[in-house]
């Protein structure tokens, strides 16, 4: 109940703005392990003087952590944006030399589309699905991620899969480490349920389940934060991850005709340039002949919002550099970390509080 | 002490998620009064045993106000993209004679940029700020500003000048109503410290004051959310405006030739696509010749975030229809509000949760 007890403290005034940190330095992010990063309290963090009756650092709850310092500071990351069949032994073979032809490249760190062995389809996602918890033949899409990752070393945000659970089916993304692990799996947040009249219904709620929590991840290329598609569409979630020190965000996504066009750039440029950080998309290629056709456009967007490397929708392979340090070069030009006014606003990470003082 | 027991409530698991809408059902908006306006629950708000698990009515602390209805639903906007000079008395008489041919156009709410009656500077704050809460002599920009609007019958939120109270500046934003009365004073909440080495650095905190709260008023064009110029980086901001029931967001604002084609018009979209609801922005005009240069591109934008009209950086006023009922269609297509995820994240508003109760 230490989670109540601060909850309660956080969001009265409070003469004591170092309760926060007290209270929260012995938090831990779900999926995450830390022990191989060493915390850099970077510059921008807020001074105990500075504007005190503003509370910044109270602004998120629990308080904003520091940036950690990642294994590689500069890396190659490269979006796959697949072409996606019917075949799903092909659609796996086909991940897997595109994957391959990137860490040839160097690429570090692959990024996949949303749902890249299996059509985008409610009557496609139970006929695909896989066991990925219990893996093996249960789910050889996994297996080749993991299987790929280990023998190039090479770490991968696998995109998403339609998953079998018990009875229940997810739309899930698995992070494979360089020696071939699961690292983490993140289950879509929310579920993609528009209805543009005469223009995109959809309705992913008539056969997936929702993911239970946020999902953010420390690899050999820094603390990543995982969403999926319409997770982009909710702020809350980029900025609850910035708080937890990302150095990234990765939304495997496919937004389609109505919908790309409108927002799948926008919304990468805005959680960029608010959160700071680094922003990577990958979308499936384009196919005209699919009942949902994706938009394409996979992207990488940099900490001040802007594009650094884009695409058009047909099959592809970006490859581009990431730079953290650019991420505290941004912070201190426009230092919105001892500006926001938690005198006025906070962003609550429920479930991180919820979470404070267990592994 | 309602406010601060609901806090705690809210942030607990509960099995009662309809404890937030009761406790709120009497709270009211600072700079606010409802007496003219009837509640229309729209059909987009969450239903009771709908995902209940994810708690959407949570995400919002307090709960979310329902859209109010407003006087009317179409009607047009000026935004009056005036140039500056150092000379005041024309800059009223300049700005007076822009707002009249705006309303001989129809317009019937009139938007100023920010900073309007002075130069964009630390050294012209102080000798251009005004005492509006005396107002008369001492304030003749603001007392043009109330006699235009009553003698037109008009909605002007004034842009912002620099204002004198006490022995402190600020960065004030007025709004008249169409009777000639001052409903609102916004004073700039996030001033404007930035460095950016070799392109832009500013600190508006050398002369300037923040001010203490958000601003939201209605008016005979429907409830207005405030802010001015560097208000906008601040996501959280807009949010609470839109929780609070905000048709429409307001902000004049200087940005400048570094940061104005880095964010500008991308900030004014995310914050409409976002919120779901109408942003307008009006800037000076650019004057290549002064200390700071203006930016310019005064816009409205949609609540899909779609550009309705912009400019580039000549003075000019832009004339615009708005039309509220395009908001509840965009949030019946995308309805964020029943999907967002309050089991996870919670966006709380301290200054109307800290008011409950209380005029």
């Amino acid at each position: 109940m230490e989670g109540t007890r601060l909850c309660h403290r956080n969001l009265l005034p409070t003469t004591n703005p170092s309760l926060t940190c007290r209270f929260f330095s012995n938090s831990v992010i779900h999926h995450t392990s830390f022990h191989n990063y060493k915390t850099n309290f970077p510059k921008f963090l807020v001074s105990a003087t500075m504007e005190a009756s503003f509370k910044p650092e109270e602004a998120r709850v629990p308080a904003v952590l520091p940036l950690p310092t990642p294994p590689v500071t500069k890396f190659k990351i490269a979006l796959c944006q697949l072409s996606v069949t019917t075949d799903k032994e092909r659609n796996i073979a086909h991940a897997q030399q595109a994957i391959e032809d990137a860490a040839d490249k160097g690429a570090q760190l692959i990024l996949l589309p949303e749902i890249w062995n299996s059509p985008y389809s409610n009557d496609s996602f139970p006929v695909y699905a896989e066991d990925i918890d219990a893996g093996g033949d249960a789910s050889p899409s996994t297996r080749m991620l993991s299987e790929v990752s280990r023998s190039r070393k090479i770490t991968i945000i696998g995109g998403s899969i339609p998953e079998r659970s018990g009875d229940k089916l997810y739309n899930s993304c698995c992070v494979f480490g360089t020696d071939g692990k699961l690292l983490a799996k993140h289950r879509k947040i929310h579920l993609f349920d528009i209805d543009i009249p005469g223009k995109m219904t959809f309705k992913e709620s008539r056969t997936l389940t929702a993911g239970e929590r946020p999902t953010i991840v420390d690899t050999e290329v820094g603390r990543i934060g995982i969403g999926i598609c319409y997770d982009i569409r909710f702020q809350e979630l980029a900025a609850i991850y910035a708080a937890r020190g990302a150095h990234l965000l990765c939304y495997p996504g496919a937004f389609n005709m109505t919908t790309g066009p409108l927002h799948w750039e926008l919304l990468q440029r805005a959680r960029a340039a608010d959160c700071q950080l680094y922003v990577a998309t990958c979308s499936p290629a384009r196919d005209g002949g699919s009942s949902y056709v994706a938009w394409g456009h996979s992207t990488l967007v940099g900490p001040f919002g802007e594009v650094l490397v884009t695409t058009e929708h047909e099959e592809t392979t970006l490859i581009a550099e990431i730079d953290y340090s650019v991420i505290e070069q941004r912070r201190t030009y426009l230092p919105f970390q001892k500006q926001r006014r938690g005198d006025l606003y906070q962003l609550v990470d429920v479930d991180r509080l919820n979470s404070t003082g267990a592994k």
